[in-house]
């Protein structure tokens, strides 16, 4: 299974590395980091990944991952990433996104008709391009899934895990990363965090 | 407060992360990803990251983060990385690791009569080099703070976050990364993991 892990300026480092390490660890599964050109991408905390190929060097993946952004808008206007990712979404086996990620989907015409979540803030925008907005932390809706914000794609890489490997490899996954979450707080949804906090996240998310 | 990320060949790329995005977009903080050399870095399942900075120029962070690595034993080997971590440390405000990082500074002499943890499958071998082993998650001793494996980096960088920022401020990160944790298995732990799974890990982790 050829994976591509899709990068461009400004990504969420954890948006791809979530999955990424969930699932490129699995003898299947060939991780093809990739970009409009290879070489350096600068994520929008500050950590420079490397993408080692272009996206012309990978035509066809049949898994494709993609990340959101802090600068989710101006992602969305980036149509050599947008007209590639409507391009290999024809013949991928999967398509996938974590937080924003699901818009650059949307604009690509991924999402019309389909059930979609996004980051709890962004999440609404979906609509615009036909998708049928949840809320849920992970949505499969066919050939597609999406996953809720940032931290999102560990729960989304453990449920594709679970359909491509089997639920005993997703158990295995998980127990390798340790993944028995303590957050030391309950305010990673905004039903939960503080108001200004989603009031906060919210304007800066989307440019106001 | 200059943090100083350390990379090393075959980290576990989630082990940095996690705590990068939990830290790095406060403004206070000056992101460095450091390593022997600058340049690229390969992690254990494929991913490049980029170092931009040599040990030699990050003579004195304010915060320390080390990953571990599914390759730990060799790592335990770069004397380069543990003379540089037993000097760094002097200084440092606060140090930290990620799964397997512990071991890393344990043979730097960082944890002698200190509570540590690790990755579960390695946590043990923290003791020859005189740790207080844990069991814990996170686990704060002085101005040192280990995690267990891989994810377990969010949940430390969330509790550093609210001991520098104030608690208002890492709730507002956990909403901003959704750190709503919806895992599709309770398999994250020995004790909850198939027994099978836990062997397995447990010879793979320890080469044998």
């Amino acid at each position: 299974m050829n994976a591509a892990f899709v990068l461009y300026d400004n990504l969420t480092a954890l948006d791809i590395v979530g999955p990424y390490e969930v699932l490129a660890g699995h003898s299947e599964v060939t991780p093809h980091f990739v970009a409009a050109r290879a070489g350096k991408v600068r994520c929008d905390n500050g950590l420079t990944l490397h993408a080692d190929f272009a996206f012309d060097d990978v035509p066809a993946p049949d898994l494709i991952v993609v990340p959101g952004s802090s600068q989710w808008r101006s992602a969305l206007d980036d149509e050599v990433l947008i007209a590639w990712l409507a391009s290999v979404h024809k013949t991928a086996t999967w398509t996938t996104s974590v937080c924003s990620g699901s818009t650059l989907l949307a604009k690509a015409g991924i999402l019309a008709g389909r059930r979609a979540t996004s980051h709890w803030a962004v999440v609404d925008t979906l609509a615009a391009d036909g998708a049928v907005v949840c809320n849920d932390r992970v949505v499969v809706d066919g050939n597609v899934i999406t996953a809720a914000g940032v931290s999102a794609g560990i729960d989304m890489g453990l449920t594709l895990a679970a359909t491509l490997f089997g639920e005993m490899t997703a158990r295995t996954i998980q127990l390798a990363i340790e993944y028995d979450p303590e957050p030391p707080f309950d305010s990673g949804s905004p039903r939960t965090a503080p108001p200004e906090a989603v009031a906060f996240l919210r304007a800066a998310l989307n440019g106001s």
